[in-house]
C-alpha cells in the first residue's frame, strides 16, 4: 500500500514549506469542527485553563502517544518547552554539561553551526567533532570526539542544506559512553529511532509533528539534576520535567494540534508513515537524477534527506522562473533557503505522496518546456 | 453605551478563566472561517512559512496595531517572543542590568515574588523596594529605590493575589531616571497607558490579547545592546528587535490569533473596552461588598484587580459547593488559584458584561439558598 491518504483529505495547495509545514488534513478538520467547542466545554482550547481536566488530558495523552509511538522507556523524561530549536541551543550546554568544560560537535549545515555557536557561552572548550563545510554535501562517519567530553551534538537532518545521517548509531557506537544529543526538529518521527542510543533527542514541532511553538525534549533522567546556575526556568529540563511540562502556562494550543497530530500517526503505524517518507524522497530523487541535469541534487547519495530534498537548476534566472511557474500551479515553498539558493522542497510526514508525483509531474514539465 | 457585544457573539458557558482565558467570540469565529484556508492560499496559518508575504503582513499588521492602539514611539521596539512571563522574568535582568550590580523589585503578590527569585540567579544585589506580604491585599505607593538601581520591576495586575496598581505613574514619578519595568501581563492592553513613563513592559497574551504561547514586549531602544554575555538568543531583545522578532520561528498561530484580537480592540477602541471593564468590575464587586458578608472581597478598594475579582465565601465546604454548583450553571474557572484559595472570577477584555451580570445573578441565588 502506498497511498498514505484518501483523495477526500487531500488539498489541492501542494505545501512543501520547511517549516511551519503542511499539516495532516484530516486533523485540520477535527480541530475545524472543535474550534468553537472543545469536548463539549462551550469553549476553544484556546481558551482552556492549562490547569484544567481537559487539558491535562490533552497534554498527558499526547506524552503517553508519543512515548508509544518512539518506544520511549521509563528512564527518559518526555517534556513539552518553549523556544523552539534555537532554545535548545543554549538548554543542551545548560543543563547537560553538568559541569564538565568540553563538549562536542559535529557541524554538517547551517543549524548544527548554530547551534555550536549558541553553546560558545557556555562551554569553555568546544571540540569541533567535524566539519563538512562550506559545501555540507557529505557526511563523516569518523567523528573525533575526546573522552572527557560532556556530550557530542550533532544535526540528525539539516533542513537548509538537505543531508540526514543514515547510519548514526553505527558511528555512535564508537563513542559508547558519551551521551549523543540529536537536533531531531526536522525528522522528527519521521521514522523508527532506537531512542535507548541517545542521551537527548529534541526538536521544534513545526515540521512533522504540530504548528510552531512548542518544542519536545526527550531527555535521560541521569543527565538531569545538575543544571548550570544562570538557567531560565524556562530551559530547565529538571524543573520542566519535576512540573510536567506546566511550571508555566505552555503553548495550549500547539500541544492541542501536536496531540492530534500524534493520534493520527498512531492510526496508520509510524513504520507505514517511514515506508511512505522513503517512497516520497526515493521517486523524487530518482527523478532528479534522471532529468539529464536539468535538475541537480548535490548531496551524496548516502547522504540525502529524505525529508528536505534540496536540488538546483543551471541559473538563478530558471530557478527564478521557476518558483514563479510553480506557484501558478498551486505550488508552494519550492524556493530554496536564501543562504544557500536553488530550490528545495520539503516532504515531511503530513505531505502525500500524490503531491509529490504532482510535483515531479511539474518539474518535468517544466524541464520540457526550458530545455 | 454599556454593552460590548452584540447577542449573537455572546455564548453559553461563562468563561472566567484566569489564563488561559476567554477569547472573543467573533475572533475565534473568524479564525473558524479561514482555517482551513487563510487569504486564499488553500492552507491554514499553522502551514505558512513564517518568511511568507501572508504570514510576515500578519505579524508586522499586528505591531503596527499595538503601537497604534498603545501610542508606543518610536524610541520603543515591540517585540514578539517565546516563553511567557516567567521566560521575561530571567529575559528582564539579562536585558536591562547592562552591567550594573542592583536591580529593584516590588513584591505585592506571587507573580513579583517569583519575578524576583528568577533575578537572584542574574543579579547581585537584588534591593526589595516594598513587600506586602504575606497577605497583599493592599499596594505600597512608597518604595525604597536606591540611585544606582538598574532598573525597578514590578506586576501592575496580580492575577493570583488580585491587585492593581492605579497609581503607578505618581509612585514611579519620583524614581525619573530609573527605569521601570512593569509586568502587565494580566491587564495589558486592558486600559489605557502612557507607554513613554516606562523602561519595558511586558505580557503573556493569554489574559486579554491571545492565546498562550506569544509574549509581547515593549522597551526603549536606549536600553538594549548590552545583555549579559549567557542570555540565550531566544531571550536576547537586541537581537530579536534586529531580526524583528523573527530571529527564529515565531509562534505563528498564536502571533495570529493575538493579531486578530489587536484589530477587534481596534474596533471598539481602548478606551470603550476600558471603560466596560471598568463597569464589570465595579458591579462586581459593589455586589460583594453588599453581600452581607456572605462574600468578601479582602483586597483593600483602591488596590482591587479589575482583572482579577479574588472572593471569598465562609468555609472551605461553602466554596467547594459554590464551585461545584457554578459548574453546572456552566461556569468556568471560578476556583480560586491553589495558593490562595477562595474563589476568583477573571474579567478580562474578552468576557462580556453580560456574562459578569450573569454570574453576579448566580452569586445571588446561591446566597440565598445557602444563607
Amino acid at each position: 500500500m502506498t497511498t498514505q491518504a484518501s483523495s477526500s483529505t487531500i488539498r489541492k495547495t501542494l505545501n512543501f514549506n520547511a517549516g511551519p509545514a503542511a499539516l495532516p488534513t484530516s486533523v485540520l478538520r477535527i480541530a475545524e469542527t472543535e474550534f468553537l467547542n472543545y469536548n463539549k466545554t462551550g469553549v476553544s482550547v484556546m481558551e482552556l485553563s492549562h490547569r484544567s481536566k481537559d487539558f491535562e488530558s490533552i497534554i498527558f495523552t499526547a506524552i503517553k502517544d508519543l512515548r508509544e509511538l518512539m518506544d520511549i522507556p521509563a528512564e527518559y523524561e518526555v517534556l513539552f518547552m518553549h523556544g523552539g530549536g534555537t532554545g535548545q541551543f543554549a538548554a543542551v550546554p545548560m543543563n547537560l554539561l553538568r559541569g564538565e568544560k568540553k563538549a562536542s560537535y559535529v557541524i554538517t549545515g547551517s543549524w548544527s553551526a548554530a547551534a555550536a555557536e549558541e553553546a560558545k557561552k557556555y562551554v569553555d572548550d568546544i571540540e569541533i567533532a567535524a566539519h563538512t563545510g562550506p559545501s555540507f554535501t557529505s557526511l563523516p562517519s569518523e567523528w573525533k570526539v575526546s573522552a572527557d567530553s560532556a556530550y557530542i551534538h550533532y544535526c540528525h537532518n539539516e533542513t537548509v542544506n538537505g543531508n540526514q545521517y543514515h547510519n548514526i548509531l553505527e558511528i555512535a557506537s564508537k563513542y559508547p559512553t558519551i551521551p549523543l544529543v540529536a537536533d531531531m526538529s526536522s525528522s522528527f518521527l519521521s521514522e523508527p529511532v532506537d531512542v535507548r542510543r541517545f542521551g537527548c533527542i529534541y526538536a521544534g514541532a513545526q515540521k512533522n509533528v504540530g504548528p510552531a511553538g512548542v518544542t519536545i525534549v526527550i531527555v535521560r533522567k541521569d543527565l538531569l539534576g545538575n543544571p548550570a546556575k544562570f538557567t531560565p526556568t524556562i530551559l530547565n529540563y529538571t524543573i520542566t520535567a519535576a512540573k510536567e511540562s506546566m511550571y508555566n502556562t505552555p503553548p495550549t494550543y500547539p500541544i492541542y494540534i501536536t496531540s492530534l497530530v500524534l493520534k493520527w500517526i498512531k492510526q496508520q503505524s509510524l513504520q507505514h508513515l517511514s515506508n511512505v517518507n522513503k517512497e516520497k524522497a526515493q521517486i523524487l530523487y530518482d527523478y532528479i537524477d534522471q532529468s539529464n541535469g536539468f535538475y541537480e541534487a548535490k548531496i551524496e547519495p548516502d547522504a540525502r534527506s529524505r525529508m528536505n530534498v534540496v536540488f538546483l537548476l543551471k541559473s538563478e534566472e530558471l530557478t527564478k522562473t521557476f518558483v514563479k511557474e510553480a506557484e501558478k500551479h498551486h505550488i508552494m515553498g519550492i524556493a530554496g533557503h536564501r543562504s544557500v539558493g536553488g530550490c528545495r522542497a520539503s516532504i515531511y510526514n503530513a505531505v502525500p505522496l500524490e503531491h509529490v508525483r504532482e510535483l515531479i509531474q511539474f518539474m518535468k514539465e517544466f524541464a520540457t518546456a526550458h530545455s
